[in-house]
């Protein structure tokens, strides 16, 4: 049966790249309200895919935002004791494409270039769980059946903090019962590096506004009489970070930042992560970060602080003199365990509040946030995850603390049943992105060797959880 | 001839408002290169208006950017050396529309509400500078001849620092020579107070962009290996201004700045400018400024620095998680003699780049400058305007140091031939706009009684003006 299902893979590359290509091209950027049908035809084409596959019960269901689609497999009554149950998580949503005009081809109209297939979504996600649906697809095509029961939950909303699916995965916590959760969404370190997250960053993102004058100002006639709400909105910005150790200045902010144990501190220091990679990967004249702090915890266990956009004033081509009467900044945190986003979001609005002078307002407002997370990375699931990246990728996985956030993790561990009476469920993090593969980026990429060997490593992933039980 | 001028204007109304809704339906933008021929449309629009009221020499002339309209008016040879001459200048090309969804009518369909005409340009120049051209036609349509000789020049850079029109004022500066320069450009203080300026406020105009990663960066992936552009720019914007005093924190900013005189500090305390007016004008919750001046101070003999608009990262709704590969502010200040632009642009710059980490690289670009100017407010050609005032609102005018930058009169007093021998050229800086016209703002517009006033006082001026001489 594997066997079976690795010679199918093996000769079914341009199927299973069609299939991605055709995904990629609908456009189903979901924090954007007039890209809303097409992240409903994208859930569409998940659907069609997994029911053509032989998936049971395959449904597109209702959130309240943007729906999400599930399936299952499981054997035939009478045997059904006997195998594990895995959820299966991808999404179908993806980032905005701006800045527009910095893409070399159409962001939804994917290009195969040497080994990559360029596009919004090539990898972050759509390109990944197409992977393990075309897994799933190479048995089912092959032998009928799979070798684990299998439930998939696909959903639209995970660029925006997937806002409806906690309260999905309340109501559906029976449903979606198993013995451990994998989700493929992330990066390799590199194509002989693949990585299992043994815990994510948490996020808070708000955005701040100042309000002054009741309408734009001529600099000339009124300079020197107001506030100019952008000369206040960067002084309060200014007084997040220290310019030297590049700390959050926001009191209390480290207080429940958890402190590595001795095993953990190896852990995360044996990984090859190197200066000379991140210069690499950035392109940066030279690295930065908290003081204190090695490059591979800076992006892993220690919390930052990003502006994400500032709004306000003329930004067209030439000079125009005007006082805004608005200005207003995205900020972004990310948290380690065990700071508390809502907790974070408060002490960082007081301290604005604090020094923001009576001649403006502040409006303060969090847009998203996501709880930090840390997993036991010696569970039996992961450990199949550690076999199946052996097997596919022919080499040993890293085990890293992930940078960004899946906020349905912390979510799946809150209220999901593990069906072999765990908790919190086993999550496992794998994925077949590459650093440079641009997420969340102009012209984001897909590496199509890791395409091909993360479908290899997901048939083998299947194979290796079917032994987890026994 | 002075009556007959005088009732022509009042029975004119209609047909001199119809001929400014001509003017302002032209979208003369000078900032944005798509509007060029806009710029050139109003300038033909000009010229086709004084060649129909009968002025002479009427002519169209190349800069290198937009054109300028250049036209005039003597009496006939043999008495040549009777009547004084008077240069009058102002300009057709208007600010960009943007936020272009706060306009409540369309920017370029003028339109008439209650006593207003509402249009970009309405104020900001076209209007006042079409009161001064009908002043012109009410003479000429009645007597056929003007009281005094009279040249005009308008052009289309005013909003882009008069770009071009440096080089054509010394090439022309035999032509243009005058005893006296009128400018219309500019706010009374209220429908009872007329103003005349002594001084204009010099202006700097900088753009300075923040280069880091090479591409944009997924926060959670990269957040804490590089520093952020957008975290870089507001640490060195805030830098520039004292959160507590708002003076501004370059070195040696103020070492230039002039100390009034006791008379000059009283002709200022004397303006009704109060803080009542301030907060009404500019509907802020607080007026705010350099510390230790009063309101009209801080707005006409004391320098500023503004913030005129940020960009880089993500502005749409919702969130995105970036760390921008760049990010750039525009940033203006306005100068007070004798502050030198280049000197001032120079030393922040310096500044600057003293601050900015080696992470980043910084770039820095002078968009335009210009220069402060003091104006001896006792000259006959100032009296004149007084006079003029008088008899066309019916108040005395308030003295007062203007707020905004006109940096061709600074270059006016530095190149044009005075035909009276004097130096400077006396430059006679009067208006008809009200406060709240929103100028450079949404919902320009103009108050239709003083466009109809302002026809009434140009006429008297030149009336005024011919007795300069005698």
């Amino acid at each position: 049966m594997l066997e079976k299902a690795l010679i199918y893979a093996d000769s079914h590359r341009a199927e299973h790249l069609s299939g991605l290509q055709e995904w990629l091209r609908i456009p189903s950027i979901s924090t954007q309200p007039e890209y809303a049908q097409e992240v409903r035809r994208a859930a569409e084409f998940a659907r069609r895919t997994l029911d053509e596959m032989g998936m049971s019960r395959v449904e597109l269901r209702e959130t309240g935002g943007h729906p999400v689609v599930y399936a299952e497999w499981s054997q035939a009554e009478g045997d059904a004791s006997r195998l594990p149950t895995l959820l299966l998580y991808g999404h179908f949503d993806v980032q905005p494409v701006d800045p527009a005009d910095q893409w070399l081809r159409l962001p939804f109209e994917p290009v195969v270039e040497a080994d990559y297939i360029y596009a919004r979504g090539a990898s972050d996600d759509k390109g990944q769980a197409y992977a393990v649906l075309s897994g799933l697809a190479c048995y089912l095509k092959t032998s009928g059946r799979l070798p684990v029961n299998v439930k998939v939950l696909l959903e639209g909303e995970e660029e925006i903090t997937s806002r409806n699916l906690f309260a999905y995965l309340r109501e559906h916590a029976q449903e979606l019962a198993a013995d451990a959760v994998l989700i493929a969404d992330q990066d390799m370190l590199s194509v002989h590096h693949p990585v299992i997250l043994w815990g994510v960053r948490g996020q808070v993102y708000m955005e701040i506004s100042v309000r002054g004058p009741k309408r734009d100002l001529h600099s000339g006639t009124f300079g020197g009489s107001v506030d100019n709400p952008l000369n206040v909105l960067v002084r309060l910005l200014a007084s997040l970070q220290d310019s030297q150790t590049r700390r959050v200045m926001v009191p209390k902010f480290y207080d429940r930042v958890q402190e590595l144990s001795r095993s953990e501190q190896q852990l995360i220091a044996s990984a090859p992560i190197t200066e000379e990679i991140g210069l690499a990967l950035t392109g940066a004249r030279a690295l930065a970060g908290e003081s204190g702090y090695s490059l591979a915890e800076r992006v892993s266990v220690r919390p930052t602080l990003e502006i994400h956009g500032i709004t306000g004033g003329y930004s067209g081509e030439g000079s125009k003199t005007v006082i805004p009467s608005q200005a207003s900044a995205k900020l972004g945190m990310r948290l380690v365990p065990d700071q508390e986003p809502a907790e974070i979001a408060r002490l960082t609005e007081d301290y604005l509040r604090m020094q923001c002078p009576p001649t403006v307002e502040l409006d303060f407002t969090v847009i998203g946030q996501a709880n930090p997370v840390k997993i036991d990375y010696r569970s039996p699931a992961i450990a199949a995850a550690d076999a199946a990246y052996r097997l596919g990728f022919g080499s040993p996985p890293v085990y890293l603390r992930g940078g960004g956030s899946l906020p349905i993790v912390h979510e799946m561990m809150q209220s999901l049943v593990s069906s072999g009476g765990q908790f919190p469920i086993p999550v496992v993090l794998i994925g077949f992105g590459l650093p440079d593969d641009g997420t969340h980026a102009p012209n984001e990429r897909f590496y199509l060797p890791n395409f091909y060997r993360g479908i290899v490593t997901v048939i083998h992933y299947l194979d290796q959880f079917s032994r987890t039980r026994s």
